[in-house]
């Protein structure tokens, strides 16, 4: 795999940190990273060796991190940050953080929260700027949501630009998915036309789980955990009645993580169904039949399904929403409709539960682990763009935080390989048919 | 207002009680209470001179509990337990605390299960009986819905006695609604015109709260507890967007009391729209004005439906269900919808978040507080079954266990009084208007 | 039982309520209610025949509620809230009630919080006032604690006065437990003394459920919810060791209110230890020869106790707190100490557990029926303060919120009946001997 | 750093995994992996060109996971299962992710439960065995504890393989800590030294997280999410007096792990006290004067000890457990007395609330993500045994599952570096002085 993994950097530092670490280790406090420092993508001892024999480089990410000198003079730097795209449970952890991280640590005073997503950059909708000190942030990572709101879709990005340099803003936070990070890398493409000196780095929000390189994203754990107890009583409902079958929707456009992960923690699920799998309803080895044995053995099933799997058995589109998502039909909606009619015509009693948690899911506060995890990734944005790097993401990968520039985030999706691990845990810990289809 | 209050009996009680209880505070446990012991329906002093003064007996209800002599010989008894209708929080409980009951208080050691509700008395279906014992009902509890399975619907009256009689059950513990409640007044019916000695006692299960009666059901706390942090949570998704609406769907068919206590429990809500209550959309004092002057003064507002809530607002009727109740248009899809076309036609953005946590709310374990109920319900319905008594249910009034004949009970639902202090305490803690009509 | 339960007055009610409601059913909103409404102290049909062949009038609480006439002019009245004592889940929700109702109900915008308890008045220690508007109290529910902080101990009641008067302070609330509610009693007479018209409310607040004739107390129900798991998860350190013991200590100083009804609640417990039982330790009946019998049976055990149990096992006394409550000896460590001494001595194996939650209890947010049953309180104590009521708590009996006179609810400590009905329920749940005594 | 990271083997593998996996990507399910697969134990860049300017192979662990041929044919193998120390969550899931493991997918049917640790294995204990079916391991994930129960200390290794020699046990799975894992070893050894073909697996159990090489360890997150409500409410109980200080103290023993995320989870904290570090408590710059510096700014100061910490400040020392763990001091009831001690020598009021959840913290059921990673680490040590690996533990290692040989694994405990990014997140977070000693 090739990819250009440099960071783009306003310019050389200059501006000693005002962090008391140091660089090597039994000095003091050892903490400062440099960008030489960076983190192999490939642990596999076989990668190793073929670079070896071929005599190349592996492929290494930017080490995330404090840096011994930096970019901004604190007491001068006005920070802004801006929430766009669907809620996920840690906004308001990393809010607090980046607040907490840039007063307490680098000595910026002055950091205003954009509200609404992009639309709080654009003057006609009138919305006004928040002031974040550490005292109003205190206590909101105690909430789920967003303390500044936020929206879908684009702005032009010349307006957001304007706004940014008229308001002396040097660093900007976006937090957001990959619509949100196209958006801003178009803002750094801009502002680098204009010669502007503004940094923006992205803070990559996904409950899906399903941004490139990036191992772990923030609210994903809350997602599945608050998911955990919904299955565990789903699979009362299906038990509550005579051949009963519970479906429960969850969230997850293009990439059944969270399904899995749900599935996985509270193993009464006999079927996971996902986006990037194929299946068929009916014949002897579809779904429908495969629920059919499955009630013939025990009486009850129980059915996880991804919001975004098997929009292949729709015959239309539905276009696309404001974020230019394209809009998925229902598929749980759809397979609750299409279990009932099947067992209709075989005449066969059956009871189907359906249960939608839609934004229970993520409107959630962040757990503990999750908490823990904001922090951490807020405090390495914040060093990044103190360090002038800009148009990049923080990123995790082998337990590292790491600098990715925003295209190589963006490229495509993460997606749960059915050939991988993962799957397999899947199949075997619900005993569901390696495929369904003929 | 005139009741028959008097409870059904099978004969008198000639069989010393096994506990070793007495009727007499001061002597070893005092506990025996007796059939003279009532319970005042009407609790105010007005009432008590308003009796006085026509020399009427006031209202009054039998005080369940232990008596010191029963009906049946604990060593020949044989008891069943069906569970009927929707889940409920604690049902497992209740089946729990019976087991126990008649077990270790009186020495019956032979329960036996009715399998998927009055289905498992029909021969027909071929469900087996499940033998119910200390050690495996020991842990039932700390699951949600229940271990027998149920089922929705009448069966034939006499194929149910021909069952309790050829396998010569002693006493019949029905868990359900008002539809199995008015199957078991059927049941003790056609028990009486055989002339068989069988107890029948009905624990009614409603998570709506809405029994005739008994000021607290088993399940209604741990219900609107669930909805809590649902509530709070869909709070932090309208305050996520410009003007942003949530809308939370509760249960409630008939009466709006998991919607009213949960709004109360998480004073965030704005708007309660419950069965009770008749309101419009349309209009200058409509639902739709009133959020949009919510909207106008906030940029948010949340509200909560029971399901039951707005029937009127659709044109046709959808029939019956299996329990014989009447299908209900989906209120929540409904109210979305016209939400969504209201600011659509005032061109003004709104973004509508629409959440029914459906089944969550009602497969969930039971709470603390429920679990001390069940436990102690479940133990006087033993006691009164064990006298003899029949055609009863065990009520509560003044926070005191009692006896209720069952077409007392079944002979309307509670509802919420929109005069009363619970529905002002509403309005108070939303700020909705006292009206929503012209 | 002879009690003057009239409730002391300020003066005439000239000022109307502005709430719109009625008196009269059918009319307006019907929730007025007025000093002639009572409700019974004893709702049994007996005491009701006895007090009417004695031709006595029953004992009756006058109930709480919105006045037609109140004393107070909203515009000129401002209120102050000072919290005493102990933490209790609860206190935020009474706090934003009271601030709430008062503002929006009444229209009184000057409310004022006492920091730190009693100590808030005096000048001496320099706490300054907080100013308790609705957006400063919208969320403190979401915590647990006490915003205004709290403090143990008496204060000069002159000095109190003093600032009353000196900053106009028409209505004062008082949220505390019994020596709180002495105090206020105390600062109710030396108003009454100097001619001031200051109304004083007491909150009784109870952890421990036990002030008299107040059926629930707030934060009650969340104290033994938040025990349950912790009750579930000592089962399993009991059953993890061979001849394993788990001891859990929990709150109840005079009475096993909490220990009862978590212990109820999770139905693991094998006995529970509360300060109305006496007991003995060794002997044949003795607790430690019980719990031998126990283990011999099935290998393992779990025991609940009240904090304030067993304190005549100690030899000497400990004086008292700041509070002039006595100072009790850790009756937890000294059981764990004892059983494991027996255990040695019997030379048999045991390993014990030993589990003292403490403060976790009493600092955890009110839970979903607390919070609602909170905002009732608070608007009942709203409502009689602004009628001129003075020197009396809101209590509740018979599921109504009444008015007690401050004397009547200190007179004495509520406690478990050991000869009533819920001691006898915690009897047959754990299996415990009646009597461990010789 | 040079290890020898070889897995001993029983032998080589010629009967056929039953596993219908393949190992090259695109046939079929692509999941076997073979020994040759091995993880980089440093990721970093520097390490890679290090290793290629000296011509060093990299340290590198071999890779876990299902194997094409395994060693011992399954309708022929018995396993067993024992749970030594103290609990941890998750060890119930990891014992049903074995027993489900072998039997679904290896067709392993004859499973056994070794009571109470090693003891179960010493016929004088007289502790039967357990047999362990999918049916009757079907719920256990949703309990705390061990089904098992535990218990401490060793036993004679020669009699512990008679035992497995007697019953043909091919398998031993050893779910423990180190004490118990050099156990293992020792039976390992023996088995060896007897020329028996039995495979042991350890299952490293560490709620510290503290074993070697093993970078999360199951059962951690869930403890200190649990202790994440805990650390919330003590906040409330310091804030609710006037400098109120409350102390919660949390496991760890060696290792500062749970003190430490905790905090990070829960950013109200103030002081982070671990064992890996040195500190004053009196002094200008110790631990006292700090927290009175605190006071002085807020009022207020939350605390958080683990048990192992400061036990320098001791005089004594008390010997050692059954398990041969040096016994500690009690920091928390330490810190607590001499906190008390400085204010009133100050003069200065304080209110000290000392918080002590002990066994809460472990005795509580996995969380949704602990319940995955012991679900998938149960079935690489099932994938490892069935291969005819001994001698080993299941580990992770840069997100990947692993193999380690035991005596690597107890070398050493893994501890925070006080020069280290987790710690210096410790410092930012609590805003607590770098270093407390002069």
């Amino acid at each position: 795999m090739k990819l250009d993994l440099t960071i783009p950097s306003l310019g050389p530092c200059h501006v000693d940190s005002p962090l008391k670490l140091s660089k090597q280790k039994g000095i003091s406090t050892f903490n400062y990273s440099d960008d030489t420092q960076k983190i192999l993508y490939d642990t596999s001892l076989k990668n190793f060796e073929a670079c070896l024999a071929k005599g190349e480089a592996p492929l290494a990410f930017e080490k995330a991190g404090p840096r011994e000198k930096i970019y901004f003079d604190p007491s001068k730097t006005k920070a802004a940050i801006v929430t766009c795209g669907g809620l996920c449970p840690g906004i308001n952890n990393v809010i607090r953080g980046l607040v907490m991280g840039l007063y307490y640590r680098y000595g910026v005073n002055n950091t205003i929260g954009i509200k609404y997503g992009y639309e709080g950059f654009i003057p006609s909708f009138g919305h006004p700027f928040v002031e974040l000190t550490p005292r109003n942030v205190a206590d909101i990572h105690k909430s789920g949501g967003t303390i500044l709101g936020s929206s879908r879709g684009k702005q032009n990005v010349s307006e957001v630009v304007d706004t940014l340099d008229r308001h002396n803003i040097n660093i900007l936070f976006a937090i957001g998915g990959d619509g949100t990070l196209r958006g801003v890398q178009a803002i750094v493409e801009e502002i680098e036309r204009r010669g502007l000196k503004i940094a923006v780095a992205g803070i990559p929000k996904t409950i899906d789980n399903d941004i490139n390189f990036i191992e772990k994203s923030f609210g994903f754990e809350t997602a599945f955990t608050t998911a955990n107890p919904i299955i565990r009583d789903a699979h009362n409902e299906a038990k509550g009645a005579y051949n009963g079958i519970a479906i429960v929707k969850l969230m997850g456009r293009d990439s059944g993580f969270i399904a899995v992960n749900a599935a996985l923690s509270m193993p009464d699920v006999n079927f996971v169904i996902i986006p990037e799998m194929d299946f068929e309803l009916e014949g002897e080895n579809g779904l429908l039949a495969a629920i059919q044995r499955r009630l013939a053995k025990t009486k009850h099933a129980l059915v996880v399904v991804a919001e975004g799997a098997g929009q292949f058995l729709f015959n239309n589109e539905l276009g696309t929403d404001a974020s230019g998502n394209i809009k998925y039909h229902d598929i749980g909606i759809f397979l609750k409709d299409k279990i009932v009619e099947h067992f209709k015509k075989q005449n066969m009693p059956a009871t189907v539960k359906y249960i939608d948690p839609s934004y229970i899911i993520r409107s959630a506060p962040a757990n503990a682990s999750d908490s823990v995890f904001c922090g951490k990734l807020a405090l390495n944005a914040v060093h990044g763009a103190m360090a002038g790097k800009t148009g990049f993401v923080v990123g995790r990968w082998n337990n590292q935080f790491i600098h990715l520039p925003i295209p190589v985030a963006v490229k495509e999706r993460m997606k749960i390989d059915l050939q991988g691990e993962l799957w397999w845990n899947v199949l075997e810990a619900t005993g569901q048919p390696m495929e369904m289809k003929s």
